[in-house]
Parts: structure tokens; sequence; C-alpha cells
């Protein structure tokens, strides 16, 4: 086990820190072509409460367009979501609300909606913990991804969140570039009208209102994975029931391997609560199928000094006054 | 213009030299992020007469399956193929011959396909040329790579043929790691059956018979560039009309930018065609597509000085007793 002071130092000693650095030191006799890493964005690189980012991004969105369009917010699911209407919002399904946005940008190329997202950041702040949104991310995770690319790791983020969406952000908050994020995509149309007198065409992609393939929660992460990546992980990181196949899908590998569950346990400097996971007939507790499968179960109570970087918090949840 | 003579050894001097020189120049002016190049492989870096390589695989393989099963022998599509029935292979079509050729492979691992690929490359030979088959790469278009690579390119394949055939051989042949590798991608069926009395279960990926989304050719090479890459090139190269969009996306783009076409004009070192594109109501030999929109239409005969590499022919066509 590494006893180098500057490994992860906002982790704090134990088991679960050992368990992580004994992996670091392990996968030195892995091929530098195996040595890859998958991690899940929200709540396990930043936060994810009380939204998700990409939610607070589309009602951003929403809210502008109705202002330029008074008649869209009465459209059923921008209704539900501006009015905070929780029992129409569980009978539309969040699927369908997710997909009414999505239509938020139909049209939109590629690059228009990176700059929307990026500006988005750059001005959002996060609703209950005072600080911009973009300093939501997890210290100890930021200093696990350095140690991993500082090992010749590939580093990749899989989420379920929108592929273009994170990719406007992998690159400045995580140094992951555009084709190592693997998520939920949307279909693009693509069109190439001659552009003038010369017959050159004038090629262009366009956002649909669709999606290509599945949402990518559960058993499809696994899948695009091997469809985007084409190497299977053997580190995943994960919180969530649909994190379960792919830190399945690490573990169950050859060699060293480690698959890491952040459990969600500290209402004081972040929030408190369990995701479930389908496993058999039931659904269990995330953090119980990890302690069953031998899994790496991270306390962010007990096993990180901090869950903040020093830009945003000096390593502590601000005060409601803060 | 670069004057370095290290550089390109392979190409000749003139315009279209200077073409690829003045670009690797001028692209050190973009930003690293933006500096994406995504080549063809079939015809553009290695030898795609007179079969496809994926072809003479798949041909392989269904040998070793009719010698197992001789009964194998009798599906229309592989009766076709096997004696050679053009007419017969016209009138299935390649389409569902090419899915047939597929289903070979069900129920196949990521890994022991991968495993079938190579065993098969390390041991085949051109049919014509009489050299190892993966000897049968184009050295000046190696060299075009090397540049890239040292000009902090971030180097993808986007090829028609299957994604996990490319990826088997991409970082051997061409340094070029699986998530940069865009093809035409089987489906995969993922299980997980507990393994044993822990519970725990044993993750797997199947290959299908069918394929994710279109095959990537035309259009939806530049959809799937957008989808798994996330950036657009700025350098594109190819061979055919399956790479006219491709080569106009990256053509189209703002700064710098390259649309680099092989003309297989030479019938002493290699072989003599030329591919059509569909552009407007007629189809177009696609050196001509490539004159008309200012792309840089590379003759092989004339300005290649090699065509292969040392390892295989010493620059030139073999004899036909070699």
């Amino acid at each position: 086990v590494s006893e180098n002071p500057q490994l992860l130092p906002s982790w704090r000693p134990g088991p679960v820190r050992d368990a992580v650095t004994g992996f670091l030191d392990a996968a030195m006799e892995v091929a530098p072509r195996d040595r890859v890493a998958c991690l899940d964005n929200d709540g396990t690189l930043w936060c994810e409460r009380p939204n998700y980012v990409q939610l607070d991004f589309f009602i951003d969105a929403l809210r502008a367009r109705t202002a330029e369009d008074p008649s869209v917010a009465s459209t059923p699911e921008f209704a539900a979501l501006l009015s905070g209407d929780k029992a129409a919002m569980g009978e539309l399904g969040l699927a369908r609300i997710a997909m009414a946005l999505v239509g938020l940008f139909e049209g939109m190329t590629p690059e228009a909606f990176t700059h929307r997202v990026r500006d988005f950041l750059d001005r959002a702040t996060h609703p209950t913990l005072g600080v911009p949104l973009r300093a939501a991310t997890y210290r100890p995770m930021l200093e696990l991804i350095d140690a991993l690319r500082s090992r010749e790791f590939t580093v990749c983020i899989v989420t379920g969140g929108g592929t273009e969406f994170v990719r406007a952000i992998s690159q400045d908050l995580y140094g992951v570039p555009p084709e190592a994020v693997v998520g939920t995509m949307v279909t693009y149309a693509y069109s190439a009208a001659p552009a003038g007198s010369d017959g050159i065409p004038l090629p262009l992609l366009r956002r649909t209102t669709g999606l290509t393939g599945e949402a990518n929660e559960g058993a499809t992460k696994v899948s695009n994975i091997q469809a985007q990546l084409g190497r299977r992980p053997i580190l995943a990181a994960g919180n969530s029931g649909g994190d379960r196949q792919m830190l399945e899908w690490a573990a169950g590998g050859d060699g060293p391997t480690v698959a890491l569950l952040v459990d969600h346990d500290d209402e004081q400097r972040e929030f408190s609560y369990v995701s479930s996971a389908e496993t058999f007939a039931e659904p269990e507790p995330i953090t119980e199928v990890g302690a069953r499968q031998g899994w790496t179960v991270v306390s962010m109570a007990n096993d990180w000094a901090t869950v903040f970087g020093d830009d945003a918090f000096g390593g502590d949840k601000p005060s409601p006054a803060g």
C-alpha cells in the first residue's frame, strides 16, 4: 500500500483509502491499454441534490423560452415543472418531462448547445449551498481522477445525463475529453444544402427531439461502454441503482479491479439519501448491494476529510447565511 | 510551408505534399482540443482490393464453420459467397450477405471476437500481393498519422467496416485506441446470471446479429463522429463515395481544414479504380466531386514515392511470382 502523503490528501486514512491506494498500486501491473476507469457523474463526481444540475439548466432554458413566448408555459409537462406540482409530475413521468425539455433545443447545432451549457454554468449557483454550481464537485474524486491519470489510466465519465451536456464541462471540470464521455445521446439530423453559387455544400448537424438508443442507465451503461469505448473498465465508480451493472462489470473482470460506491451519508456537509437498485424481486438499497458484493463503499461522512474544493467552501458546507 | 526533410518522406514533393505540410503548420494555431483528424480505413489507410480485409476474415470464419458443420454451406448467402456466384450475390445484396456473416459470431464475447480477428491477421496473406495482410497499409498515411500525433492531434479512424473488427488491430497498426474507432457497430446483449452460491453476478456481453444504428457510411459517418467523438474534425481523409459527407464536414469548418481524397490511380503498385458518390441526381466519380469542391486529391501514382512499408514490398508491388 502506497505511503505517499501527497496521494489522495482529502481521503481520511482507513480501510477505504487503503483499498483505493492498494488498487492504484496493483494497477501498475496491468498493461496501460487496460487501465480504464469509468466514473458516473451526478452524485459521484458532483452534487446531484436537490436537483440534477442538468434539470436546473433545463428549467433555466424553459424560463428563458417562456419569457419570449408565454404560451409555452401551458404545455402540461412544463406547467407541472414550473409550478413544482409533484403530483402532476409523477403522473406525467420523468421520462416524458425530460423529452419535453430536450425539445427546447430542437434544431440547435452542437456548438450552440455547448455554448448555452457553458453560459449557464458560468452564472448558476447551487440552490441551497450558495456557491457556484461548477464548484459543487467532490474534491476527493478530483484527486482520484488526477491519481488515475498520472498512472496512465484512460479516465471516462459514464453518465445517465445528456452526453453533450456533460461534454460541455467535462474538459474544464475533470480534464476528460468529449470522446471519453458516455451518456444519454440526442439524435442529430444531418443536412447539407449547397451554400452558394459555387455549389459547395454547407453541412449541418441539428439536434432532434429523439434519443440515440436508450437512456444511459443500468445495463445500458455496460453496452454503451463497449460500443463507445471498446474496453472494459478495471475501476468503476457510482452512487445509485443505475450504476449497479457498471460496477459489477468492472468488479467481475480479471486482475486488479475496484468498484467504488459513494454513500451519501453526510447530512451536514452534503446530503443524506440512499438510492435503490432493482436486483432480484425487490428493490434493494444500493449500499446493501455493494456490501454484499464486496464493493468499496465510500462513506462521505467518514472517509472524506473534505467534500468540496477549497474554492467553494473551504471544505465544509457553508452556513445557511453563507 | 515546412521544409523539414524528415516530414512525410514517402510523399513526393509537389502541390499535394505542400498542401498537407501547409495544413500541418497552420494547425499549430488551432487549440489542441480542436485538433481532430478522422481517417477512413479501407482504401485510405490500407488496401481494400480485391476484397475488403474484413470480407476475407468473414470467409475464413465461414470456411472454419462449414468444416465443423457442412450444412451451413447451403445457406443461400453462404452458398453464393463460397461459390463466388456474383449473380446470386447481386440478387441477395451485400447488406444481407454481410448480416449473415455477422451471424457467424453470434453469442461471442468482445474479447473472444478480438482474439479471433488478431489470430486471422497474424496468419493471413494478401490474395494477390503475396504479403501479410497486415503489411498492406499505406506507408505515406502512416507517416501522416505520426505527423498528426506529434502535433497533438486526436487521430480517429472512421470506417464503414465493423467497429470491433478495426479496434482489434487499430492500436497495433495505427496507434489508435479503441475509443477513437468509429464504425459499424454490432449490438450486444447483456446478461448477469449469478455465478455461484455467493450470489455475485457474472456479467457478460455477447454479440447479437443486429447493428446499433445504421452502417457507418455517408451522412451516418458525420452523425456518428459527433455521437462518439463529440468534436468536428479539421482533417478528414477518405477514398470513396461513403466518405463524401465526412470530407465535406471537415472542409466546411472554421479555420485551417483539409479534406484528403486518396485516388487509386496506381495500377502498377496498387490498384486502379474510382468510386462514385451520389451527389445531385446522378452518381459522380468521387475524384470529380473532390476536384470541384477544392479537396486535396492525392494521386497514389504521382504523389506517393512509396505505397507500402519496407517490411512488405521495399516500396513496390512484388512480381506475380513474388
